[in-house]
């Protein structure tokens, strides 16, 4: 039995009550933190809470061969499988569970709050107005992708805003807003279609935190603003609704 | 003080830890019930968990008058609002939020599971291959909305599913697939631009619980599937990447 158990956005104390019973009455844990973390939580804090140890798997243990640890557990044991945000949100996650379908052993997910749907608590922007979301990655041997720009681009056109996560990776770590912003404007730049130009831009740290920093404003003052430590993801809205522009003027400081 | 809870998707044990500890520690707990529901859970069970009761508000309360109630509270006690899924996706919640920050109230936010992110674990469908969402509506006055259909018609030109919200209506009750996909059925037979010919559909019922049904068919096939009770939602998928499909078959019996 292998179950997924989203651990929610921020902490220790963002699990559902489900989950950590889950996690509890479980012979074996894993955790994955390569494609989302709990900034607010130590695996020390985890471990305490959950009264179990937790075994942490990189990209390769999950993607390369998981059936040396995980899923060799799992024929036969209660194994969870701990990630942070909602379960089964990364694609890599989806091939493990289909591995495991074909061996034979059972699969279940328990939910956990996801940026997803943070963002509109947050931020107060709608929902329904998201259009298709995209990740603003670092450049691999200088090169920038343009990915992210053509989906603004489009959700634009479309009247929708578009949420961008940014990237995680091993060697320079967490992508900050400021960052992503510049990559973006970089392509701007090349491009010159003014998919940017005069944009605004929404800024959200560390959502689920006690003391979440949401800012909105134009790209170009945005981009220099300081949003203390990840994580960090950035919306790109299209033109707002009135009662957007109320709730950023309110609960994200926009000034127009 | 008040403080926006989301209480995840299916049951009373879908709470974070912290959004259980901020009610047991508030002063007074409301809750509203007309945008989702927890259909696996019941009042007295909530309230039996949190050690407190809860006042229940309908529409009128939230939106028309409710500086009556949750608003006039919350001016110098600590006020938790409890809602089925993530806290604020509903507009109806932000305004509230906004007009709490007018007062001079202090606000927050607990974040729970959302079916938004639910939705590509129960399936495996893949996250950011999503574009706007919309909300199939039971008819008014025998008129079909034609929203639902154009957004498809619009995500499917750009290669992205579409997560359709099913109507939950006071006097008729939770909408499910069927019906949903019936109505979609009849835009097509008017418009008859093919945007659904042979389309493919994916049902889920009940996300969250222990037995969640999950099915995938071609619309003909599903209208007439028993998906059991509520809470039901629809995605009409773009084509299909390889693993989606590899998913959709292992996870929701797709036969193509």
């Amino acid at each position: 039995m292998l179950t997924f158990i989203g651990l929610g956005l921020w902490d220790e104390k963002d699990i559902s009550l489900k989950g950590l019973e889950a996690i509890k009455k479980a012979d074996v844990a894993y955790a994955e933190f390569y494609t989302s973390r709990l900034m607010g939580a130590t695996l020390e804090k985890l471990e305490a809470l959950y009264g179990k140890p937790i075994k942490v798997l990189d990209r390769e243990d999950v993607e390369q061969h998981p059936e040396d640890s995980i899923l060799k557990d799992a024929v036969d044991k209660d194994v969870v499988f701990l990630t942070g945000g909602d379960a089964m949100v990364a694609t890599t996650h989806v091939d493990l569970r289909l591995r495991a379908q074909k061996m034979g052993i059972q699969t279940a997910v328990i939910h956990g709050a996801s940026i997803a749907s943070a963002v509109c608590g947050v931020t107060g922007l709608q929902n329904y107005r998201f259009g298709k979301s995209a990740t603003i990655a670092f450049p691999y041997r200088s090169i920038v992708s343009e990915t992210p720009y053509d989906t603004i681009k489009m959700n634009k056109a479309n009247g929708l805003h578009t949420l961008l996560f940014l990237d995680i990776d091993k060697a320079q770590g967490y992508m900050t807003i400021n960052k992503g912003i510049e990559l973006l404007l970089l392509v701007e730049e090349r491009r010159k279609e003014g998919v940017l130009r005069d944009a605004l831009g929404v800024g959200v740290a560390r959502a689920g935190s006690p003391e979440p920093c949401v800012k909105a404003a134009r790209l170009d003052s945005l981009k220099s603003y300081d949003f203390g430590g990840p994580l960090h993801i950035l919306v790109i809205p299209a033109e707002l609704h009135f009662l957007e522009e109320e709730a950023l003027e309110a609960l994200a400081g926009l000034r127009l």
